[in-house]
């Protein structure tokens, strides 16, 4: 069976930049982007929409999960489309798993392949290091003040919680739902991830 | 300035395994029942009574921590003693630290020593997984049920989290106030530890 790696990431913690790297140093295939360009090939929509849906909140008329049971007394068209670009995804990921080893990062992939038992990565840090690396590494972060930024940031992983509870009925960042957490506030990069490619060596 | 790996962990999770294995291939020193030993030394106490003091939660009339303040309206010799073993617990891992790089278990050490930037490791695991370590390692499963030792396992990782929570103001377990938080679960802990220990090579 292929290796697997997931990575959940919050948003400003260089969980993109470890899953790449931990791709290079074991010469895995690595996946991000490239989930959303090939659900937009295969759905018609444009990256930009697909990309909007994929890693923000899922679109509902309300919220409605109870459980594992979707409740939608009200479906709406908006709806039928967040769902589909859903589907796709969740079949992209199974077919690029079967594919060879990989690193997948976000897109509840951990969640999707769990029969697979991936490793499952969570990369976090403190506030004012998410801001720094947006800063540094962000073009969304140019012009904001701090405060904003700092709002831009809990924005953004509130959607992503919310995202991934809508789907996968558990807990984004609880601890239980992840084999190694990483806080990257004070850590080497690249360091790091020799040591958790040593656990695949 | 020496190297420090604190461990904060979960009753039956193995992070006791993980510091003694880490220590070992590291060449650092390793402390654990050894600050009670050394404890019970310097005031005279038993083994015993220190350990039920700084295992579990804090002797004290009733709940008295807000923030960083703390009210104390109503003193007792047993409070007293309680503060004189914390207080000789904390000089003691601060001198354990400047001997020598070292690995410190629990004992509120990640936050005792923060001003010399520990290594802080937080280990943990499914409740299933304790269960069956408990019974594997420990003495206290012999004779309970597993509802049983399921309830142990909870009250005691209650009494730490009320113990470090008390002493330090943080939440025991809170990803942010941790480096690396490794989940045992479906971990081999040979290679989780030669992965970490990687991180100091």
């Amino acid at each position: 069976m292929n290796r697997i790696i997931t990575i959940g990431r919050e948003f400003g913690s260089g969980g993109r930049e470890v899953g790449r790297r931990l791709s290079e140093e074991l010469g895995f295939a690595y996946y991000d982007r490239e989930i959303v360009s090939e659900i937009a090939k295969r759905t018609s929509l444009s990256e930009e929409y697909v990309h909007q849906i994929v890693e923000r909140r899922p679109i509902a008329p309300f919220p409605i999960h109870v459980g594992r049971s979707f409740h939608m007394p009200l479906l709406s068209p908006v709806w039928d489309q967040g769902q589909a670009i859903y589907q796709e995804q969740h079949n992209i990921i199974r077919e690029m798993a079967q594919k060879s080893d990989c690193v997948i990062v976000g897109r509840c992939a951990d969640y999707i392949l769990r029969e697979q038992s991936p490793f499952r990565l969570f990369i976090y840090a403190d506030m004012e290091s998410k801001i720094a690396r947006c800063r540094e590494k962000g073009k969304d972060a140019e012009g904001m003040t701090d405060k904003e930024l700092k709002q831009h940031i809990l924005d953004v992983n509130k959607d992503r919680a919310k995202y991934y509870e809508f789907y996968t009925g558990q807990t984004w960042g609880d601890r239980l739902n992840y084999d190694l957490c990483v806080n990257t506030t004070h850590a080497d990069l690249k360091r790091t991830v020799s040591a958790i490619a040593g656990l695949f060596a």
